[in-house]
Formats: structure tokens, C-alpha cells, sequence
């Protein structure tokens, strides 16, 4: 049976929720992480996949400026690199020196990998749309790549930045 | 470390995604249900809640006639339902009625909730866009429901319609 609250409560019901990590190069050439589970694959053939991100955010900045992005889905491994990546501001820190996080440069656009990422896709921003609060970035996945081990993905498990392996 | 493959197989790294249904009446009043994976939050405030469906689907053509359609998160018990809302079309059979799925009337837009979901998000159609072979319909929450009692979502947990609880 239904019973009939507010959207704040409500959406709590929401977890487990994805968390990708978008990363984009900043206009000084720093490759930006941030934790996003705002996400979903918006087309199959072009393969494409959209974010949505607050407007104020410094990915959303460095996207507009590199016109691509890595969408990485990190691994269970990567739990304390993606509570920093969301927690932090690339305004403030260089938050893959800081994180220590393993990298290597993108393949067919100006971004890079993730090395201990369950999967790792390279996307060239194809469109921006205004929601409410946040902007929709959509990029067209050029390549992709997948880690040689098998891992399991992050996924927030609860509220407050709660991650585990589902 | 990361091995560069073909994106059909790199993207079944994504596994467990989350189902929502999407519920929109068609022109003759009829209220069809559609089991739906490509989903997000685009905004907080006002919430707003996206999905991308394939150009050619009759729950694109039903939500541009009602203007409106609820997201239900399917809770574990309800896996025969969303497996058959997720594979027949609404143009052929009654989803609702063939499936049994109990339900009633929305209380802010022409739609219905579904009874044994997690939650249910009444939503008022925004926005559309193209992003390549999907249209990307943005709702605005003008009303939450959740369930009386506590239920696990259910999700995709592998291709080929594979679903459980997480």
C-alpha cells in the first residue's frame, strides 16, 4: 500500500544508486575527477551516455571548456578515491595527485583512465540541456575499455556518501 | 589495468542497473506500464526525474498525449510483473490487467501508482530530447508515495532481462 510523503523522504528509497566517475581536463590541462550518480546511458547505436551535474560544479566548467569526458565505473578497490572525488572541489586541490588515484592518458580524446576502474569510457560531449538545478551533459562514447581483473562496482548504499559493492 | 575492447561488451560491466517503471495513459485512457533502465535524477529542487526510451515505443507516444506518468521503483516482489512490462507492448495487451499488478488512481496527474512498488513519483512532463536513438523524457515530482511497508528495489543484474534484488 501507498502512503503519500515528501519527495526528501521518498527519495531515499532510491539506494543502492550507481556512481560513475566523470573526468574532464580543466583549462590549465588538470584532469578532474568527480563522483556522479546522477547518470544514465541515453542511446544504444551511437552508444552515448549522460550526467547531470550541479551548474556550479567545476566538471561541469571543465567539460564545457575540453568538450569530452572519461566516464569511469569505479571498483569496489576505489571506495576511498570516490568519497574524495565527491567530496572535494578541483576549484581547491588536484584531487588525482592527491588521491594518488593510478592513471593513464585517454586513447581518443583529451582525458584519462582510470586503471583500477571496473570500465572505462571515453565520450565527446554531444549536448547540454538545462533541468531545474542541474545541467544534462550527453557525450558519444568513442572507445572503451575494461580492466583485465574482474571487480565488482561501487554503488552508494545509503544516504551521506555511504559506498559499498552490491 | 585497462584493456581496450568493443563497447557492447564493455558496457555489461554496468550490472546490477536499476528498473524503474514508467506508467502513461494512451489516448484511450488506458494506463500501460513499461520497465525502464535508462533513468536518473536531473534536479533536486524542484526534483525532477529523467528516462530514455527508444524512439519507436508506445510509452514515448502515450507520454506526449498525457503530458504525464508516473516512475515506480518495483519492489522484489514484483519481478513477474516488470519482466512482463518489460517485454510486451502496450499496442498488443492491457500490461496492467494482464499482469494483475494492483493499482490505483495518481492523486496529482491522470496516471496510476502501483501498490506493491518501493515508491511511486508522480511526474509532470518538462522536457523531451533527442539524444541519437532515444528520447529523453525530463518529469517534474509534483507528488511521492512510498510503500507502508519496508521492500528491497528490484534491478537488472545481468543481460538478458535477469533481475533481483540487491
Amino acid at each position: 500500500m501507498q502512503n503519500k510523503i515528501d519527495y526528501e523522504k521518498a527519495i531515499k528509497t532510491k539506494y543502492p544508486e550507481q556512481v560513475v566517475v566523470a573526468i574532464a581536463r580543466d583549462e590549465n590541462g588538470k584532469a578532474n575527477p568527480m563522483a556522479v550518480g546522477w547518470t544514465m546511458i541515453t542511446s544504444g547505436s551511437p552508444p552515448m551516455i549522460a550526467i547531470a551535474l550541479a551548474h556550479k560544479r567545476y566538471t561541469a566548467r571543465a567539460i564545457r571548456h575540453s568538450k569530452c569526458f572519461t566516464i569511469a565505473y569505479p571498483s569496489a578497490d576505489m571506495m576511498d578515491d570516490v568519497l574524495l572525488f565527491g567530496t572535494k572541489s578541483g576549484r581547491d586541490i588536484d584531487k588525482l595527485e592527491e588521491s594518488g588515484c593510478a592513471h593513464r592518458p585517454a586513447e581518443e580524446i583529451d582525458s584519462v583512465l582510470l586503471e583500477d576502474a571496473v570500465a572505462n569510457f571515453e565520450c565527446v560531449l554531444e549536448q547540454e540541456t538545462v533541468t531545474g538545478d542541474h545541467v544534462v551533459f550527453v557525450g558519444k562514447v568513442v572507445a572503451s575499455h575494461v580492466n583485465t581483473e574482474p571487480k565488482k562496482r561501487l554503488y552508494a548504499i545509503g544516504p551521506g556518501g555511504k559506498l559499498g559493492a552490491v
